[in-house]
């Protein structure tokens, strides 16, 4: 699916935004910006500098201030709050759903927090402090204690008065939730359903027993798959003993699907999802360089195995120069086994049951791949340095650094997940060292053996 | 966000199915898989290798056989499909909604897409070839024309006895269309409302007038977009003349967020998203061969790069120890600046209007790395070969490859853009071609300059 090129809303305000900025006049900079949903405006916020982003922080309609806190990533929430008092803060934040303000709490100053919990009623305060209970990255943290519930042993008509006296319902509210005396989850009813069915109908009729809850401890991404795999736009949510605490509804889902998706993207290359496009520049540079230095530390290994074969490249410079392209095309082939591996674990669909079958293929592929690659590779050494058995040292040992990078590409993830790491995150830099270092090994060492007899 | 290490529902399915197939006893797979959700089957069939694949799609319930081909990737999908013959297909794809049919019938032979039209009734086959002919990922395509609508000049009560009349809606109903008598749409009145509020209300005094409509040829990521930064949960497709055409339901956005990450994530290692993890061995060592040769031709400049330098590096051998190091120090720094900029992108938060103070910032960023790990570098080299001068060459050479990574993970994703092709798919590639090439000219052209004098 090709990204959008065309109809690039952000874009497009960023550029009407920037220029309105520039011409120093900020009526019309508040009025774009407020037509704007909390997300976009986050959004916004996101792309533009320090300087500018904190001018269009203070135009942004104080009803909204809360929302788009919610809406942007960690370290731009953090600048933002920093530059509104404690007042402003809690005016922001305390009409926000609970699910949100759970998500907001860690990053606000204590005062405010407490502020916060002094102004709730005792009900939204404990309903705070429950979410806040549990663990972050759960269905409990996600998970929104205002739900709409209803007895089975009544009629359509009946929920439907009492629906009329309760007035608004919770955002995204397409099943009411039937339960017991106890608060016990028994069923649900789709509102769909009780628009449509006579009016006389008892409710436990009506009753969807094919329904599935979420536990409350269940984590965030198991989370994100049942709603996907079950089309659900909400879903109830339950402790052991099947007790209803709240429900989760499909917009979390959406956050949470694409935060997994960046935070694979980033942290493939050792970044946070939450670093912000303008950090500061002594911020970026202290966390980009922990990557930078695990990646030196690998390159000192694979230097060292060069460093042991000094005698034999000093004797055949070629090698030096053909060296590299063995270990890098490694590198690329294992990158793709790679790949493949991540997301197979990701959506749970690689295991114990299956992974000898996909080794197996994936060696028979890098044995194709690399008497191919070889050969074209040998063909032209020959060509280029007229040596046929420098052609046949480079042909062995990429097909033997193709064979290795498949083995790695299927191995370093799956025992990674096995020891508890998340596969996304080191597998790249653990396949680059072991496809470098034996590379140069496989390469130098089959030169000295054959070429320097 | 960690990745699900407990609950891992399909792996745990995965492994009870294995043991019930190694024990060859069918009932009981049949009996698991059929308890299963369509996507459920979907993934768990993309897991197996095609042999069993075949035994368990043997065994899903018929009735599911729809719903499971729309939720494979195409690979697997095309692999299901020769399984059946022409009877079985019409029958499992016959009741699909018009969207999900769109979306299958290119992978369908041609006798059965035949089939299938003779056996639709005329309105739903008008209704096919409508959404077939708006181009693929766009909101034409992902949009279902079964949409539920009313008039403004009525009331509450009267809409939901029409409703009761009509019985079912749609999946995900959660608002109603108001449209006028040449179907151009008006508003939306939710469904919530229509149970909270009195019976008389009339009609337009519920209509939200801040509806925003999808245009049937917006693009699916900025669709995509919209959903996200509104939390809907279905939003209304219309044509130039502001024509009802249908509407686009958040499970189908959830299908595109996930088919982006997945194609960013396995395009930049020039797989495709479709790509089956037990493809046949040919196929994808075909598949493969393709970025791999690109990457054999950028690895052959990179060495010819080398190579003219070989009087450099025949007189002083270290030099071929270090380069490695040098390159792909360049190459790893360029990677994190190439991943925010995609993810930027990807957001629109990159634009004209940002990218120089974006790159002023990165190349602050970089030229601190590039002092800071020039200097450890130079340090450990001093300790290593004890040559003060190598020792320059390789810190001048480290800081000069991190700044041009920087100038060139800024440059290439925004150049790529503009001339029309995806970032997220082959920055990478130019990226480490320039960052070997020329980390190997820096280092080994000083080398030469400083070093050989």
């Amino acid at each position: 699916m090709a990204e959008a090129v065309r109809h690039d809303k952000t874009a497009r305000q960023l550029r009407l935004l920037s220029d309105a900025l520039d011409s120093g006049r900020l009526g019309p900079v508040r009025r774009l910006v407020n037509t704007l949903a909390p997300a976009e405006i986050g959004n916004l916020l996101e792309s533009l500098p320090p300087d500018r982003r904190m001018v269009v922080w203070g135009l942004v309609d104080p009803e909204d201030d809360g929302e788009v806190l919610v809406h942007v990533g960690d370290e731009v929430r953090e600048s933002l709050i920093a530059d509104m008092d404690p007042d402003e803060l809690v005016a922001a934040v305390e009409d926000l759903d609970i699910d949100d303000l759970a998500d907001l709490v860690e990053d606000l100053p204590e005062a405010v927090t407490g502020q916060i919990l002094r102004s709730m009623d005792r009900e939204n305060r404990e309903r705070l402090e429950q979410v806040l209970s549990y663990e972050e990255d759960t269905a409990g943290r996600l998970m929104n204690p205002d739900v709409v519930t209803v007895r089975a042993d009544t009629t359509v008509d009946v929920v439907l008065r009492y629906l009329r006296l309760r007035g608004e319902l919770p955002e995204h509210t397409d099943h009411l939730y039937v339960v017991n005396r106890r608060h016990q989850l028994i069923g649900w009813v789709a509102l769909q359903d009780l628009v449509t069915c006579e009016p006389g109908r008892p409710i436990n009729k009506l009753i969807d027993d094919e329904l599935e809850s979420i536990h409350v401890d269940t984590p965030a991404p198991e989370v994100a798959r049942r709603f996907s795999d079950n089309d659900w736009v909400s879903a109830p949510v339950v402790d052991d003993s099947n007790t209803l605490l709240g429900r989760i509804t499909v917009d979390d889902v959406i956050d949470i699907i694409r935060e997994q998706a960046e935070h694979r993207a980033l942290g493939a290359a050792g970044l946070d999802e939450d670093e912000d496009l303008f950090s500061p520049v002594w911020r970026a540079m202290r966390r980009r360089l922990v990557w930078l230095f695990v990646n030196l530390c690998t390159a000192f290994v694979a230097a060292n195995v060069v460093g042991q074969f000094e005698d034999t490249i000093d004797q055949l410079v070629a090698l030096a120069v053909l060296m590299p392209m063995v270990a890098g095309l490694g590198g690329n082939a294992g990158t793709q086994v790679l790949a493949l591996m991540v997301r197979g674990i990701a959506l749970g669909q690689v295991g114990a049951s299956n992974i000898g079958t996909l080794l197996w293929k994936e060696l028979r592929v890098a044995l194709l791949n690399g008497l191919l690659m070889g050969a074209v590779l040998g063909l032209v050494v020959l060509v280029w340095f007229r040596s046929p058995s420098l052609s046949v040292v480079i042909f062995i040992a990429l097909t033997c650094n193709l064979l290795l990078a498949a083995l790695s590409g299927v191995l370093i993830p799956v025992t990674l997940k096995r020891l508890g790491f998340d596969p996304a995150l080191a597998s790249g830099i653990f396949l680059t060292a072991i496809t470098d270092s034996m590379g140069f090994f496989t390469f130098l060492g089959l030169a000295t053996v054959i070429l320097l007899r």
